[in-house]
């Protein structure tokens, strides 16, 4: 199956999400972990689709979600960074999703290139971007 | 807000829906009346969404649905068999949402060519098809 571009925008102005969780984690310097994902979830009649957006994408996973739910996934900073944040500012969104993708743009950029996530007053510039990203949905 | 086709073959693909609805009806022929409707619903904070499809397709109503929720929606039959149905024939959905339109595009057809709806055993050839609309979902 061969994605179109803007069937992709389309369908993520539908079905994606640009999620960014915040999870306390020991083992990480600040104790926390800023976790940014692009997510598509299906049900897993339609995994096949899911598949089509990794194979154009050439990277990220397909994964169970919960249920009869399957997700395709991308957590790697520099898949983020260099792929998904370009593609979706040349095949804009059209959805108000457009800002949680600004919001989310934000994060990933202050994330690898400020490293934000590692000091205490970045981390809560995080923290505050990301409360708005849940107030808009 | 301009949108471009395969945008809308994606957006449909997570968000549309081919819809038959079969309901008594003593003012019609069969006392049923059989009505196939393509909508789109969205959250009203995305109703500029739903006008541009209007503005796309050049018909069609945007309407409050329920609660918070708003929808386009095309019902004319002679709008769905020379507009709608082409169009998601050129565009093809990629999810199985397409069984449910060639599901919808027969029971369609069907009324408009060889007006089924109208007699019993070509209305009933109509529930079945439309039965098993809902089963593939």
């Amino acid at each position: 199956m061969k994605l179109e571009r803007e069937w992709i925008t389309g369908f993520v102005d539908g079905e994606g999400c640009f999620h960014v969780s915040i999870n306390k984690n020991n083992t990480m310097t600040m104790k926390v972990q800023v976790l940014p994902e692009f997510v598509v979830v299906q049900h897993e009649r339609d995994i096949k689709v899911l598949y089509a957006l990794k194979d154009f994408f050439k990277f990220g996973v397909v994964r169970k979600n919960h249920g009869d739910r399957y997700c395709f996934r991308v957590r790697n900073l520099s898949h983020l960074m260099e792929h998904i944040i370009p593609f979706f500012e040349k095949h804009t969104l059209k959805t108000t999703k457009k800002l949680n993708f600004l919001r989310f743009r934000w994060i990933v950029h202050s994330m690898v290139i400020k490293r934000y996530h590692l000091n205490p007053e970045g981390l809560q510039k995080i923290i505050s971007v990301k409360k708005r990203m849940n107030r808009a949905l």
